[in-house]
């Protein structure tokens, strides 16, 4: 019976989670809490119309501290008392990079949308993750996040991304380390290079295939996974070629 | 006959860093350019005096793209079309936390000084160090960037910090990536814990011992440092516990 809330849900790697989620029977999954700035869109509302009330869309702008407030008191409002029992930190931008390093003019704003807004939405819901019985928080990464893959990586033109992805690794780490004597599993999760907007139509994985094994991760989370950089794992793909090897192991930072 | 130029260069690490080199031949050394906001500070202005003139102070805020343009023309104009061989990114900042992860409020901040600036300042004088010979760009990181070793870190309250320093080994190794071919050597060091205004009186080493291993590694790299984490090596300092090991071998991402 948990309750979870996923930023950037309105599309993509989100809304595949929700989907999923939403599809678990009652006795596992109480509530979703889908996050975005504009929830009211046609992919959330027919999501929302066939769950029961189970997936309650959420109004939230994180860079506005009312909006994350007023959400906050939402949720409260909804849960009764049990408090919130997993964050998903989902909402991320990914701009392609017109040339070499030299040429990339976003690294600030690419920061601040990918792990600042991380932290506001974390520190802000963490009183009600403190009332969860999961004290669950996932950090939606990216392999292209490892600073050791890097070499591997060099092709992909995404450095901001990259920059905020191995920021976001060390920023969950010190949450994990900060909040371990309180029961929380904080990690990070690189859901697989999918095929959404972000992510393109060459990617390697649908995104139901990256949302289905994200989420084995996230719904048994326990302190074992605590502070780590998880990797998918899906059959057939261990062996893949190249750094996008689905095996399930700990990817390096 | 190499020329630096080195940012944050007013005070503590960046002004023993241009001390060292300034007491360096003339074979060695033919300019050291300290660039800060403001440069005409009672340190500097000794240095300066006492160089002879190799020492040549430079108003840089980087955060200001004419402060930059200027700063890159002024810097043109004294090398004679040799170019800049040495790029030394030493600015940064490190507020302490008040508390756990959840008190931080200047995660951007941090990030843009610390990470966006030293490529701002990179990217605009990438024309010169092309035309010099060593092409070499040393990114002042800090063992607590080592997201590694960051359980070994946790008492450290200096949470923007360590996540920017992160983020700044992202960038560090995608320049190198990048730049390679182009015979470039980019990498980051941790010039150890040094008892400056940023490290405070509690720290392992005097600055200049810090400044002296730091520039063994800038003055005679070459392509075999490009994408490392370097440490530096303190005789003595081998097998100190913890992580404050002083022995040279390259740090954990």
């Amino acid at each position: 019976m948990a309750t979870y809330l996923i930023t950037g849900a309105s599309r993509g790697l989100g809304l595949a989670l929700a989907t999923e989620l939403a599809a678990l029977p009652e006795s596992e999954i109480r509530a979703v809490f889908l996050a975005s700035r504009q929830p009211h869109n046609p992919n959330v509302t027919d999501l929302v119309e066939k769950s029961g009330g189970r997936v309650v869309p959420v109004q939230l702008d994180p860079n506005d501290s009312e909006s994350l407030r007023a959400a906050v008191e939402f949720v409260e409002s909804r849960v009764q008392g049990k408090g919130l029992d997993v964050l998903v930190n989902n909402a991320g931008i990914q701009p392609i990079t017109a040339g070499k390093a030299e040429k990339v003019h976003d690294f600030t704003e690419v920061f601040h949308t990918n792990v600042t807004l991380a932290h506001l939405v974390t520190s802000a819901f963490l009183p009600l993750l403190r009332q969860g019985q999961k004290k669950t928080i996932a950090n939606i990464s990216s392999s292209v996040g490892s600073i050791g893959f890097a070499p591997s990586f060099s092709a992909v033109p995404v450095h901001a991304y990259k920059v905020s992805k191995a920021a976001l690794n060390m920023l969950t780490i010190q949450y994990a380390l900060d909040y371990a004597d309180e029961g929380f599993s904080v990690f990070a999760i690189s859901p697989g290079w999918l095929r959404t907007v972000l992510g393109g139509e060459m990617a390697d994985l649908p995104v139901e295939t990256g949302a289905k094994e994200t989420l084995k991760y996230i719904r048994q989370a326990g302190p074992e996974l605590n502070g780590r950089f998880l990797n998918i794992h899906v059959p057939g793909w261990e062996n893949a070629p190249g750094p996008n090897r689905y095996d399930g192991k700990d990817l390096p930072w």
